[in-house]
């Protein structure tokens, strides 16, 4: 036939819509103003763009849009696009959390961008919600770091908005902390918080309980005084299927034009109404949230409130449910309006499974020496920043700034988690290593400024040297054959209490002396460089400097040393019998090799002991003379093999996820050679386990635990098996299933094997879902002894026997294990083309102790670690030296120090006239006999020799003031009200200037001097 | 080790901008101002969307930006955030070419928008180019479907923002016609059109030779006074590459904060310098143009603008070449100062390859029976809008805008073209049959209206009906067995000349008579209805209506009207002898079958003739004995296999392309068996050539040619062949290469196989590369004769030997050819879940003529079968239809009629006080030696019923007076400027009123009466 007239009639019968178009539909003036409806289902729609500072891009190249090909995403079209749909129409609301990215943005804008910017946030079209630097995790993150990041994003908003957020939105991270919930949820001042991830079996029971909405008292202590509420999403933070609007998204959109084809408004209000009241079925009151966003959506902002203008004005023409521009403040308030009553939750939400072999505890290990880099930073950004005050060169342009914004990107939840690419791991690195050598010149010449005796503080009148890697021997100065003068160390304690440690240097020479800083020869012992150390020292000076180092040195010099609260010494390594020719008592002892005798060998200098047998080569028992605690105790290295999926299930163990692949764990070795090392300050045991894992344990004379010195890799996968590698200490007690870890290093969690308080656990993968993150550490009690271990990094660990205790330390895998990286977790470092697998080395602490006493070595150690001494070396003659330098000093009072169940978290010029004051008490109620009791901290004599004009006490982030904080009551089921008061402390009196603090209590002041 | 410091010195010691970021980049007022530089590469960014309306998605799809899953795009979001990318910065410029879709922008902005809007066009910042309602094709269209897209869009963009569009803008359109460079360029006023695709031979010279830059003369009638400066881009229609900004390209952005990582201004600069100076060194003049956008770009504009602001703010600052935004009319206007002499060309850019397989020839017949539909709504619109103008009804609320809309939409070059999706050709022809529709109600209205005696306008009097399927012999009205009262049958003549032609009914009686106005009986003869029709009719009708049609009528009727010119007449056919009883004389004649004698058998009633063998039954010759013209020809049908792509080049034949598989054509049969059917008014043969192929060849008593109706399909592929299906006419005529093709059914142009003016063509598609797109005819000539085609639709044709002509009818192909649209051209019709491939039907006609006669022919044929007599049925007695209604008459003087060689284009009322009047000489310069003159239209007789009161002539879209328009001018290489003036009509005097045209003139008015 001539034509072809598809549906000629068709279209006059039966297509109603079917009209021409030169005059088109015209404007429709879309309603979307009123607030929530009493009586209707209130959809509150929340829109936000899940902004990732680095993950599978890095957080330049998400801000900039670079690199698209990996991923589409550009943080600036985000926040462009936003700015400008906001203009649009008042009604329209957006939260935004990453200062990291907003600061990015905000920094290039015009004066009439910004000032647009201001009025939106001061309409509170733009809302800031969670507010820090990042979205910090919350399994593999110190608390100190969650405050420090949380504190530098609501620095910025408060400055440059003068906004206060009230909202904690931790959408993503992959489980939650009771850190999280009580600390930077209600000490910051937020109202609520708000996730997308808690177990898929704790979500089952949750929806069908109508519990996702909980109020949440994280705190042992504190209870009720420090609850948050808290949302876990019904699914996800993404909108309902059919309501993501994102560009190029292939989701209908309400097509409301009659006068065009398609138009479906009654479809698209109908899937609406269809999808809150699913939503409505699974949580109480009459108000729902959806969360329109996603991950680095809103590319195109006006694709998104495009949609909604138009959803807001059909479903409430409707009428039968009523939608509205919200933020979650606005729904907070509506929930807390209500007067409904809400289930309690305590403790924590970890860890976190989204499918039966799905759990998300591989993180809490993954990437262990990025783990490590970072905590590392943290004690030392802590130490700068403190320094950088003392000697008040914030506004010298040199400054700590950089190494806390490398240190609050370090803390996203895809950063520290070590869940980001490696490309983006190493740009986490990068910026680091930028930041920290930044804050090494401000410590050196704080350093200087310091110990001048005239005070030169302008310029260095001291160069000093720090030794990064000091922990693979390598540290130039002090391995320099020649030594010029005397080699002089300068120790800076970041702590408030005086400390003694042991210090150790690598040096070449055998005829050294050590003197401290009043003259005096001191006791000092050489161990010989182990060949583990001298190795890894050679392929990782290359790979990590591009330098080939010259010869390993032979030795350490060890030596103890003793440093004032907040305050340093100077010590001095001259070659020879020293300066006063006393001869050989001045030199240093050299360690001696033990030969193993009978079956049992006993090691330890001081009343810490252990002791291990001579023909398995295994420690058999720890006991402390001093307290009598004694326990047999085995130690070895295991390795689970790694799962790449099974017929049941596709799912591989990566670098989120951890599962095993079902055998039992592989015993590295069952015999060990044993190498002890003898000397008055330290005992070694050598242990090698195999090729690639290195033990060494010290025992020092005055301390009460023992170091145990790791070093694993490159672990071998020729074999195709992916391994995760474990330590598991196997002690003759009887723990019942019970184990404790910490919190974000802080409160201590009883975790008990294979059960959740909150639902009826179904086992399905018994090593992995019984793994906790770790960042303190983590004990067993028998109701005799506690057996403890503190860790230097975050990683994870559980107790899967009664009496036995295992921690992570290395994983290498061959798969991904499809949550979005798209990577195996299979760290490789190369010398030019030679990469091999990635060795960690590090060190956990052991200590046993009578049952209730570990707290008080767990505590005080775990600060030492945290805050080790501060050393900078230089050359100089002693002479010359002590003309022109003071050897010693404090910035406190010289008698005073702080008491010791407090900590100084945070003392920070804010270079704005005033500085920030965190302190903290250090046990929780009940912990300790002795110290879970009320502290006080005499600011005056702290700061001795500045005077204090003003304090103010503030929120934890120190963005209003502790007075003017509000809290929200909320009814929660069950709840009888009389639960005891926890103990504060109380105001601070401006005349006295005494700081109490009572258990826990973290306190946070402005001050200025 | 313990912690991993990538890169922690590297930092320090190799990459400079390594910062930290706490303090970032800081506002950089971006300087993008500034015109053109003398003396510099001056880099024209010219920022557009390619926006189709209509290809994988409908055009409202697009629009919305619905059924992303098959292509994200949303023009809705291109205006939107265009408008807010221009006002974010006035030296931003973006130029937009589509109104189908501005349009529907435009109904449903708000007065804010569109007053923001009117100042950016104001300004300059918003420019529209081409300006139509689409972006037509070049090849599948009517020179009147061209004029009337383009003159919707433009009437648009100067009622709402009183703009004339300088610039011709058809990037994508695949090959160049003759028709839009002189007529649809430089006749609407334009100064120059820019275009893509070119054949890459083609290119590749005039890249060498720097001629992609040429003055266009496309006219051989006005030569130089119908030029346009033509500009072939280099590569495409997108920037060069690593220059193209959409959202989520992986494209490097121009990081230009030194305090974020990955600063690239450096190597940006250096990346567009490059790209522009490899463009320079293929371009005239100091000036290149860089189009900065693609098929459907700027979704999110400003991710282009922000990347062009810092462009040009760097490269400019670098200073080696000059960056500006701009806008082909700066451009052009440049280019044109330059005074630099340019390149000629004439003819056109067809056809079009883009390599050596991938001749773009398939789409001139792809789709032939939406083509047909777009052809036959043509001619029906045309008449349509003078039947609405005279009656005066474009008030009522009825109205041809909305077929407009639709005929609009289906010149865009993926429509008419046959090469969108199947579900977006759906969607084009649901639209035109909507507009049909409404169209008929208006025709219906306006034909009650001058029928009636008492002039009752206002409602319709009379109830008549059309009929869309009359070829298929379905026509309810005339199928009616009882027939009530008489069938009156009302003819509308849209042309202005009276004419004579055949009419033919499906009926069901064999006793019926016909009578004319005058109530005289009229010769009518019935042939009866052969088997391929009611086959096509039982399943079509079904398809297509959803109706099962009542049993097949019995015969055609056939009868001979005259209508005077824009006028009507009226029939009545009756049951029986006549209401005057007088007998038998007055029935219909029986058609008789003849029996073929001898070895050959001579057809035809009147002097044109053909004989056909009774052997072979295959046509022999043609011969006109009123002429004396007498060729010999064979006709055939055959088939090309398509290729599907093979070992040397995978390109397979496809909607766009035309790809023999290499094989000499199938002829379908040898011989082929004939029916001869004779009467008084019509001879016809009958020739089943196949199962699937069936002709029938009609000489009617008047006519000077014969019509072939074909009926092809559905086109077997069990074989799994796709087969493009040619008519092929074999005649005994040295042609030497040469055959003639029509532009656009306007001029016709002279091929030459296997050669190209332009350059050394390199043959490697002997049939396709031969190929050239017919709409009007084609014709052959020997220095005696000459052999016409004329066609029904647009279709493709070649001679691929001298005396043959050949022209493609169906294609039904199993492959896509790559080239986007990603399906087979493998058109199916269904009745439930029955279906079968489309079945084609269609006519062409067949004269021939002494040499230099044929002109005459396919004029005035031309004419008759682009405007067919307009029928509309109606049921009455004679008497009383009489009573009520006058039964001939015309708009014209009575005596008056167009001169022959002149045609009314466009007969519109405007509905705002205006009507559109456009007239057009039919003939070249030279083609007729009677015809090829000046002729005169006496507007006071052609509109003798009204008075004018104004007239005003105007630009070919009516958007700008005539007097007004300006020409550049251009300095054309070899140019000595002595080509003979042509002959135009003078100014129209307001006292006579009568209108000149010289040949191939177009005039356009704007009248008032």
């Amino acid at each position: 036939m001539g034509c072809r007239i598809a549906a000629l009639f068709l279209c006059s019968f039966v297509v109603l819509s079917c009209h021409g178009i030169v005059v088109l539909g015209g404007f429709v003036r879309y309603n979307t103003s009123g607030g929530t409806v009493p009586g209707k289902l209130n959809v509150h729609l929340v829109s936000h763009s899940h902004d990732d500072v680095g993950w599978l891009k890095t957080v330049d190249q998400y801000y900039v849009g670079s690199n698209n090909s990996i991923q589409g995403a550009c943080v600036n079209n985000v926040l462009d696009s936003v700015v400008d749909a906001l203009l649009k129409n008042p009604d329209r609301k957006f939260v935004y959390v990453e200062q990291a990215f907003f600061q990015r943005w905000w920094a290039e804008k015009s004066e009439n961008i910004r000032e647009a910017t201001r009025k939106l946030v001061d309409s509170g079209q733009l809302e800031f919600i969670n507010g820090g630097w990042c979205m910090h995790d919350e399994a593999a993150v110190h608390y100190i770091d969650m405050i420090d990041q949380t504190t530098l994003g609501h620095r910025m908003i408060k400055k440059q908005f003068n906004k206060v957020p009230r909202i904690g939105w931790q959408i993503d991270p992959f489980g939650h902390s009771a850190v999280q919930s009580y600390l930077l949820g209600a000490e910051l001042g937020f109202d609520s918080v708000h996730f997308a991830r808690i177990d898929y079996q704790d979500r089952k029971k949750r929806s069908a309980d109508k519990s996702l909405e909980v109020v949440w008292r994280g705190s042992k202590t504190f209870g009720s005084t420090s609850q948050i509420f808290a949302d876990a999403f019904p699914i996800h933070y993404s909108p309902p299927d059919g309501f993501h609007f994102e560009v190029d998204d292939d989701t209908p959109p309400v097509q409301d034009d009659p006068l065009l084809f398609d138009y479906n408004v009654e479809q698209r209000v109908n899937d609406f109404i269809n999808a809150a009241i699913t939503q409505a079925n699974v949580t109480r009151t009459n108000h729902i949230m959806w969360t329109m966003g996603d991950d680095f959506t809103h590319q195109y902002a006006e694709t998104w409130f495009r949609q909604m203008d138009k959803l807001i004005h059909y479903v409430n023409k409707d009428g039968r449910v009523h939608a509205l521009y919200s933020t979650p403040s606005i729904y907070i308030d509506a929930k807390n309006a209500a007067n409904q009553s809400w289930p309690l939750k305590v403790d924590d939400y970890f860890p976190y499974a989204d499918s039966a072999n799905a759990y998300w505890t591989g993180y809490f290990t993954s990437r262990p020496t990025f783990k490590r880099y970072v905590r590392m930073l943290s004690g030392y950004y802590l130490a700068a920043r403190q320094l950088e005050f003392f000697v008040g060169i914030a506004s010298s342009g040199l400054s700590t700034t950089s190494l806390g914004d490398a240190m609050g990107l370090a803390q996203h939840h895809d950063a520290v988690s070590g869940t980001a690419k490696q490309h983006t791991t190493n740009d986490y690195a990068k910026r680091l290593s930028s930041g920290s050598s930044k804050a090494e010149i401000v410590v050196n010449l704080a350093l200087s400024c310091l110990t001048s005796s005239n005070k030169q503080c302008a310029s260095p009148s001291t160069n000093f040297t720090q030794c990064n890697l000091l922990n693979i021997s390598y540290c130039p100065p002090t391995e320099d054959e020649s030594f010029g003068e005397s080699l002089v160390l300068v120790l800076y304690n970041p702590l408030g209490w005086a400390r003694t440690d042991f210090i150790r240097i690598p040096v070449n020479d055998d005829q050294l002396s050590v003197r401290d800083s009043g003259g005096n020869f001191i006791e000092s012992q050489l161990v010989e460089l182990d060949n583990a150390t001298s190795n890894l020292r050679k392929f990782y000076v290359e790979a990590y400097l591009g330098i080939s180092s010259k010869e390993k040195p032979k030795y350490w010099l060890v030596f103890q040393v003793s440093v004032p609260p907040l305050g340093w010494n100077t010590y001095f390594i001259s070659k020879g019998a020293g300066a006063d020719g006393t001869g050989t008592g001045s030199k240093s002892h050299m360690s001696t090799t033990a030969t193993p005798e009978n079956g049992t060998i006993e090691v330890g200098p001081g009343p810490f002991k252990m002791s291990f047998s001579s023909v398995s080569g295994q420690l058999i028992r720890v006991f402390s003379s001093k307290t009598g605690t004694d326990i047999p105790i085995q130690q070895s290295y295991l390795w689970y093999g790694s799962s790449t999926g099974d017929a049941a299930d596709a799912q591989a163990s990566g670098a989120y996820i951890f599962r095993p692949n079902g055998a039992p764990p592989t015993a590295v070795s069952r015999s060990v050679p044993l190498k002890i090392i003898r000397g008055p300050l330290v005992d070694e045991v050598h242990q090698q386990f195999s090729s690639w894992i290195y033990q060494i344990t010290r025992l020092y004379k005055d301390k009460d635990h023992a170091e145990i010195e790791f070093t694993i890799g490159p672990i071998p996968t020729d074999d195709g098996v992916g391994k995760e590698v474990i330590t598991r200490l196997t002690a003759n007690m009887a723990t019942n299933k019970i184990f404790y870890t910490d919190s974000n290093g802080r409160d201590f969690l009883k975790r008990v094997r294979d059960y959740r308080e909150d639902w009826n656990l179904q086992v399905t993968q018994p090593v992995a879902g019984n793994y906790y993150p770790i960042n303190l550490g983590m004990y067993l009690e028998d109701g005799k002894s506690e057996l403890s271990v503190l860790v230097d990094r975050a990683v994870g660990g559980s107790s899967i026997q009664d009496g036995e205790l295992e921690i992570m330390l290395h994983r290498r895998l061959l798969a991904d294990d499809s949550r979005g990286v798209g990577e195996a977790l299979d760290e490789t470092v190369c010398v030019k083309d030679a990469c091999q697998g990635l060795t960690t080395r590090g060190i956990y602490y052991l200590s046993v102790n009578p049952s209730g006493n570990g707290a008080q070595w767990r505590r005080t150690a775990g600060q030492e670690i945290y805050s080790p001494l501060l050393l900078a070396f230089s050359h100089q003659t002693e002479e010359v030296w002590k003309a022109s330098h003071i050897m010693k000093g404090t910035q406190m009072d010289p008698g005073y120090s702080l008491p010791p169940n407090v900590a100084l978290l945070t003392l920070e010029d804010l270079n704005d006239g005033t500085v920030l004051l965190r302190l903290a008490h250090l046990y929780e109620a009940g912990e300790d006999i002795h110290y879970s009791t009320l502290a006080k901290v005499e600011l005056k004599k702290m700061f001795a020799n500045k005077m204090i004009k003003s304090l103010t006490e503030t929120s934890l982030s120190a963005n209003q003031n502790k007075s003017e904080m509000k809290r929200m009551n909320w009814r929660v089921e069950g709840d009888t009200g009389d639960s005891p008061t926890p103990m504060r402390g109380g105001p601070v009196s401006n005349a006295t200037l005494i700081v109490e603090l009572g258990p826990m209590e973290i306190r946070t002041f402005l001050l200025a001097f």
